[in-house]
């Protein structure tokens, strides 16, 4: 099995190590990854420039591949031939949940989605560490959950198109109340905009406001996460609304 | 009615400039746009760094605000106050038809997944130019069938998280065919990579191939199109994989 780990922190991300040795265990790893931090950007095709590619090491001696690119232009580079066939795409581990309609922005959950687009399998790892945590991060108890997801998901075939996004509780794995599939819940942003302005009198905005928080609902992302078990949501990318469909077939339209 | 028009294209392009116009006729208008080209840039919440907004001076004399930030930012920054309160948020009009997966990259629906996730009507709206067409393009068609869908949309009242993807046949509009309620049909991406050496002899990775395609498919947005017809998409956030679920439960989880 050849796995292609990637994720949106950067290639240096503490993260990114915990879920490529855990992978190793599994199969044949190839890591591709940005070059910096992509958080919060959404799926991205770069097309207007070049991409570049450079040899780096990581800190455990292994060698990966850096790109100037964002996680989805590095899952698209492995898939259109950059590395050797692949089987599945691994991303993460995030060093923060990523739930509810934080898919949409998301880099690493949008890399699971190139490859799901491709019909591949892809799935997203992110931690649900606690807010205001202090690095280092112990992403032991979420790398043995991506190690468990990732066998299961290959083992049982993965329905093509369909992704996975996995969020895992902070803590030790000891502690983990064991794996609920989801549907995804309802985040609740607390954005305000802070404007300011600079030395020279001129306006800025900052998108502030607290960290976003979620509705604890049975069945849900954060739910399962409330509660203390790894959540697993299978995403789709038909984003049509078919309940609505009739209602606006029903507007007057000629 | 005050309506916040954007775009993923640059508040320079053409397109814009046309759906503003358009909207006038039914309301205030605040345009608001990013200050460049963001196409293919997906949903982006940029936190890391401040935005700036300057005022510009649109081709027909009006006055309208260019920031540095994503499409999606633009639609953020209006909601969290830069504007004064907004009935509704319509982007384009995109120079490419935006179909299929293209929802998940393109900054014009994801300006619109933007106001549908704070509860606000979102539209967005796409030109299905011909391939190497060259620009003027004619935007009139699209600019008059804007007009009729935000009328609908506004006075028959969108359900509250879905937001609509326009997409509009190329030609005058006494040639278009009516207006057809569609799903999210099959996208064929034809990319390949292109590996090309530097003036140093380094490697450069071009992502490119031939335009996409579509399946052609009754009753999708390709579908409508390839018959004349305005697709109308509705498209809602909840991406979970519902009909995955239960098979994903019956894996060995224990």
């Amino acid at each position: 099995m050849h796995i292609l780990v990637t994720n949106d922190d950067g290639i240096q991300a503490p993260g990114i190590l915990a879920l490529a040795q855990s992978m190793r265990t599994l199969g044949r790893v190839t890591v591709l990854a940005p070059d910096r931090n992509w958080s919060a950007s959404g799926h991205v095709k770069t097309l207007h420039r070049p991409l570049r590619v450079r040899e780096v090491t990581l800190p455990d001696g292994t060698t990966g591949f850096a790109s100037d690119g964002a996680p989805s232009d590095c899952v698209a580079l492995a898939l259109l031939g950059f590395t050797e066939t692949l089987d599945v795409v691994v991303s993460g581990i995030n060093p923060h949940a990523n739930i509810s309609h934080d898919v949409t922005y998301s880099g690493t959950v949008t890399a699971a989605m190139e490859a799901a687009i491709t019909g591949l399998p892809g799935i997203a790892f992110s931690l649900d560490s606690p807010e205001n945590f202090r690095d280092p991060l112990d992403f032991s108890a979420a790398a043995a959950a991506a190690r468990r997801v990732v066998d299961r998901a290959m083992r049982e075939h993965l329905p093509r198109g369909v992704l996975l996004n996995v969020n895992v509780p902070y803590g030790p794995e000891s502690e983990l109340k064991g794996y609920m599939i989801t549907r995804q819940g309802l985040r609740v942003y607390r954005d305000r905009l802070d404007k300011r302005l600079d030395p020279r009198g001129w306006p800025y905005y900052w998108i502030g406001g607290e960290v976003p928080t979620g509705v604890i609902e049975e069945g849900t992302d954060f739910g399962a996460l409330s509660q203390g078990y790894v959540s697993i949501t299978p995403l789709q990318l038909d984003l049509t609304a078919y309940q609505s469909m009739d209602l606006i077939k029903k507007w007057k339209w000629d």
